[in-house]
């Protein structure tokens, strides 16, 4: 790549990935491990597979990474959508000596895969200190739950000491099988806010990951502390839950439902797509990688149940003509369970 | 499926498939095939794939296919795209115990696949006879090549019979291992028409195979018979190279590339993707199944090689942001060949 394009691709420029950060940015790619891996497999190919929000990233990281190979080292960039350690490109796992997969922590260990964390090197302190406001005071409860994302989780200890500092007793855990780290949540699992606090502080980017926070632990106050925007907030699910309340009345009156199994290594739930179709003789089961509107309008169902990721039926959602419902939403529109039933859906497990 | 939503998929109503057609189509779905071998299998899990057109009648086929099947035997429908034989949901074909790919004639023989051809019974006689008019007279130039596409490979014979009764002297030819019939046309196919005569006749529906066929052979007039629209055309590719050679020119300038490797079972070319990465210090390689404009944009490259299927880079090419090429397009944009050389991308070779 000539110096000239080099350019447009460095570190903090995030003007075209939809992602608008206050602070920069630099990751770590850890090319030596990479460099190491293919040394001892002798490698011929070697994958890279980044999220969305870095596959801008790709080119320049793969130049790097070509310096510092034997030529006929061949580097290939995974073209597939990416949203999760859940959502490895199996294709090119399968194909290549070497398979890096960049962004996420391990859902599960594999010899065959190489997993770049990339840690934020944002700090936290400044705003954590501003989140002090919206948590009680220690004198009056103490008890706080503390949880992050993979990104910040090289910052967990010291936010963990800074709070004890403070007064706090910090609860922390490791929720399930799906999490690599204690404290640590995906945008489908919050079992490391399962707590005895009534409070617990979420220290991370973007509204993805503390909505599900909010929504699967409505009973705790959940506080916001963004070191990326700089900003503390505190969750609110209330317009989430009158778009969900709203799709599972569209979908009371369907008849013909269509379920989506997806084929992602770690989105798969057959037993509850199965479970759907064996008791519905009108539900029909679809299999899939990407859930989309197109992929699913042309089939003429009246309404969709999604066993795949949870944050394609209630973050997309509005997005599909027919309404799509979780397994537990499905329950309530078939009138199985009652309607205050409704709760965030959860992957456990791995892959 | 209720009585009153099965109303919604009768046979030949194409209202929301995006196919408007003058006749009605019918099909043989072939059930009793695969009753059979799920009895022979003892199978718990049958897989069905359509192409996008047929998909809106998957939940009719599925009706009536649970209705001759073992309660506990599983329907699984595919939610895949679907563009081909190219095309299989090896997903799917990996963990059904009977898969039925219908739509398609076979690209190869595999024990593993029902293929299900859905033949049209659209009569093709009133159209050959209009098609008459743009063919030469047999007197003074005998020798036509006939060609078709899978849907209407039953009436091949007839189709010959009836063009011989009027006194032409038919070529017809199985091009190559791609092709599963003599006289059979692909989007990416087209040796075929491969034969000894100025002048050939596609017998088959829409635009899509002739504008190929067409390109392919520029030296021949192509008349296009199409049954389903009752509509006789000749074979037009003026726009159609307009668009190529805009889009070359708009790569000219291009400093870096990216080289999409399709992974789709029949689409891959790793020669070809290789070769140019490994003469291009700016060009990247890339993989995917499906080639959208989204996936390509976000690495912000000046300019994209699809090695994958031709008629996404020339039918679709137009949707991408950046120019998108065939391998002998960007042979064309980064001088290695003349402007004159530009011609057609096919496909050899099988999975």
């Amino acid at each position: 790549m000539s110096q000239e394009s080099q350019h447009d691709y460095s570190e903090g420029d995030l003007r075209k990935t939809g992602m608008a950060l206050k602070h920069e940015r630099t990751w770590d790619y850890e090319l030596d491990r990479i460099v190491e891996a293919v040394e001892e497999r002798g490698a011929e190919k070697v994958g890279l597979q980044f999220p969305e929000g870095l596959k801008r990233r790709a080119p320049h990281v793969a130049d790097d990474l070509r310096a510092l190979l034997p030529d006929d080292t061949r580097v290939l960039i995974s073209g597939q959508p990416c949203y999760g350690a859940c959502d490895l490109d199996t294709y090119m796992m399968r194909r290549t000596d070497v398979f890096v997969h960049f962004g996420h922590s391990p859902m599960k260990e594999s010899d065959k895969i190489i997993y770049v964390p990339l840690f934020s090197n944002v700090e936290v302190e400044p705003i954590m200190e501003e989140s002090l406001e919206e948590l009680s005071d220690p004198d009056e409860d103490p008890d706080v739950g503390l949880v992050t994302t993979a990104q910040h989780m090289n910052k967990f200890d010291e936010m963990k000491a800074w709070l004890t500092e403070r007064g706090y007793e910090v609860h922390t855990r490791r929720g399930d099988d799906r999490l690599t780290h204690e404290g640590q949540v995906l945008g489908c699992n919050y079992a490391s806010a399962d707590i005895d606090a009534d409070q617990v502080l979420y220290v991370g980017g973007g509204k993805f990951h503390p909505l599900g926070l909010a929504m699967e632990h409505p009973e705790k106050n959940v506080v916001i502390a963004d070191p990326v925007n700089n900003v503390v907030t505190i969750a609110d699910t209330e317009k989430f839950l009158k778009q969900r309340y709203g799709a599972v009345h569209r979908a009371m009156d369907a008849e013909t439902w269509g379920v989506v199994f997806c084929t992602k290594i770690g989105q798969g739930r057959w037993e509850v797509a199965n479970d759907i179709v064996e008791e519905n003789e009108n539900a029909y089961l679809l299999t899939m990688d990407e859930v989309t509107p197109d992929r699913l309008t042309q089939f003429g169902f009246d309404a969709y149940v999604n066993t795949g990721c949870p944050r394609i039926t209630t973050d997309d959602g509005p997005q599909f003509k027919q309404p799509m419902l979780t397994p537990g939403e499905y329950q309530i529109a078939i009138g199985e369970e009652p309607l205050d039933s409704l709760s965030f859906d959860t992957f456990h497990g791995t892959w």
